[in-house]
């Protein structure tokens, strides 16, 4: 079976003066991995038509489908459009479905006023050489071209429309002509070590992986999602199946969950569960924490809220932590973060508890306790649980690391004490 | 003066399978653009040797600088090194300098065992045909090749490590490489309006630009930055100053602030100039707001704390709102988010306050209060103002939302409320 290649051509001056992040092809390329497309060229190129013109030609020759996203606005800067008109030799024309459709959108949903919509009539205009894909969320369409046996689709940049539009024309479309190879993956997610360690630990397993099997290491926010990625037939399932439980024994100490899920999903689900209810206590972090259980939807069944306590004043009146307590050993101490967990316990009435404090820089260090210094405390009404951590990134970095870290102690706490 | 051109290439198979977005190439077409240098190109390859000697073949016809960033870590994939040595007709020589910084990292700030420090020795060998930049915070050198008069750049892919170099070496080096035209921006952060209206408020003004001053719309969660940039010598500075006064009053009365600062930025220096506190009570923003504010290095001076209260009992029990309010309006409610500002003005005796209470989604929405429904209360012991707001997002996006606009609305009560 021959691989199939894919080149993503994204589109906009925004991109070039680094206005924006790219975060449509990390997307685009996950999906298309998924199925089996294999992406091997990105390239990003301004509002220009040479520019354009040759990414077309050059990605063209390079692979069998190619994926353009952006430049497809109401502006008078985005010439895609009639630059792929000519490019595929046809002329502009109206679509009545897609006018219908962006007319329905302007006076039901978005409930803007007439100019807009004039303005946006001609995002209904397309080349009569291409096959349209509607944009289900938006007034750009997609299109589809075909030249010398290639397939080019045009997309909308703005990420939910690509994403809708990908989702239920592109990828079927792409699963339907090509004959794909079979994909299977499997994740797990470590926490407490560093890729390199991690590599140490499972390099003979590594070398020793079939050909059609990879090994992925995703590193993110201290933690290491390892993925085996295996391409061939649906007999791949059982040798990744094999493969996985050999790599699960072998990282097993710093084994979190082996599925590809967040903590705070995990930690939503063992709450659940139980039947348990958290709170936090939070200094440093000033409400990460609480917004990352937070994201996760349904969170309230089992997050009952949190106590910022930026100021020390907060943490004596609202956790009750003692005068003596501050004065002694300081806000960052492990005495401290004791006190602030059994007050949120108290105040809020939770089953388990987090408190954190520490220093997340770049000022307010000293000799004894440098930017960085963090101490956690979990624990429910029976036990405690203290960890002294250090960081020595920049400040953001230090409170998602101290909230990621804080909620893994969590995760070992409630498998500990059930 | 001839316009200086730049292509990035980013180099990493975790770039085609969307495992890691791509931030680096954004940093860097804003710093370049930021000293005149125009990036036209980028381009991400996996790590395959034809796809990265194939993009260095095109880059090189395409651009005066090229720079390449990733592929240098010590992992058996990582072949960029070998590859740029062939390239660029060398041979791999140990670094003398560059194996006493790996040996200082490893025993002085990895703290790392030693057959780790082995298998990074490697690092420390470089083409004989390059000159070696330093990377202090990390253990692969940045490499300088030139050829048929083009410069190019092999740097880490490591965020920090990067930019490290780019600041410290590569852009003084560029910048003293090539006559640069001077470079001006100004910008201005608008809010309560889209990009398409603004666009429709300023077409005049944006159509008589003078041909070396261009506009940029920079959307960002709800809010849109206006950036003019002017590309000449130091008598643009004058211009730009001429073009911004006048952009300024034509969307008077979206402007947030006159300068490249985010929303929470400002917040902080307005309420450090007046000496003032502030505090947040938030339920379905999950401690996001104080998460912005607490972002921004020195925030405890005026952030004394947050009471996240993601229950109702949390409502009553810590912020004080009446069972009656919460059975007859309901959590989402003005007179709910009205008790919940009181309560936290009484807890936390701060000169302002924030109450947030709405349906995130997707689940919890009703016919009246369909999800993405929020009541946003600010204000001070004197004057409070209330403020309903719809979303139509996501979960994630509408918390961001929610947390800006409800930033937004503090903003404009300071001014007012003095």
């Amino acid at each position: 079976m021959e691989k199939v290649t894919c080149s993503i051509i994204t589109i906009g001056d925004e991109l070039l003066i680094g206005q924006v992040v790219d975060t449509n092809s990390a997307w685009m390329s996950q999906e298309l991995n998924n199925i089996g497309v294999w992406v091997h060229y990105r390239v990003a190129v301004g509002d220009v038509w040479d520019d354009i013109w040759n990414a077309l030609d050059e990605e063209s020759k390079r692979s069998h489908v190619i994926l353009i996203t952006g430049g497809l606005g109401p502006t008078a800067d985005d010439i895609t459009k009639p630059l792929l008109c000519k490019y595929f030799g046809g002329k502009l024309v109206m679509h009545q479905p897609t006018l219908e459709h962006v007319t329905y959108l302007f006076e039901h949903v978005f409930k803007r006023p007439m100019p807009l919509l004039e303005r946006n009539r001609k995002q209904a205009e397309v080349p009569d050489v291409c096959t349209v894909i509607k944009n289900e969320l938006g007034t750009a369409p997609a299109m589809l071209f075909e030249k010398n046996g290639k397939i080019f689709i045009s997309m909308p940049g703005v990420p939910q429309e690509m994403q809708g539009i990908m989702k239920k024309e592109v990828l079927p479309l792409l699963k339907q002509r090509f004959q794909l190879p079979h994909i299977g993956h499997r994740t797990l997610l470590t926490a407490g070590t560093g890729e390199s360690i991690l590599a140490e630990q499972i390099k003979d397993f590594e070398s020793a992986l079939p050909q059609n099997i990879k090994l992925a290491y995703l590193p993110n926010y201290g933690m290491v999602r390892l993925r085996l990625t295996g391409t061939g037939d649906a007999s791949i399932e059982t040798e990744l199946d094999k493969q996985f439980a050999q790599m699960r024994k072998l990282v097993k100490e710093f084994l979190v969950v082996d599925e590809d899920i967040t903590l705070e999903v995990l930690i939503g689900r063992l709450l659940k569960e139980r039947n348990k209810t958290v709170a936090t206590a939070e200094s440093c972090t000033g409400g990460y924490i609480a917004h990352l259980i937070t994201t996760v939807p349904g969170s309230s069944a089992y997050f009952m809220g949190s106590v910022v306590s930026y100021d020390n004043r907060i943490k004596k009146e609202v956790l009750h932590v003692t005068d003596e307590t501050l004065k002694t050993f300081g806000a960052v101490s492990e005495e401290t973060v004791t006190e602030m967990l059994k007050g949120i316990l108290c105040t809020m009435k939770t089953d388990y508890g987090i408190a954190v404090s520490g220093i997340m820089g770049p000022d307010g260090g000293t000799q004894d306790k440098p930017a960085g210094t963090v101490w956690i405390a979990v624990g429910n009404n029976q036990n405690i649980e203290t960890k002294k951590l250090h960081f020595r990134f920049d400040r953001k970095r230090n409170i998602e690391l101290t909230s990621i870290n804080a909620l893994n102690v969590l995760r070992s706490f409630i498998l500990k004490h059930n």
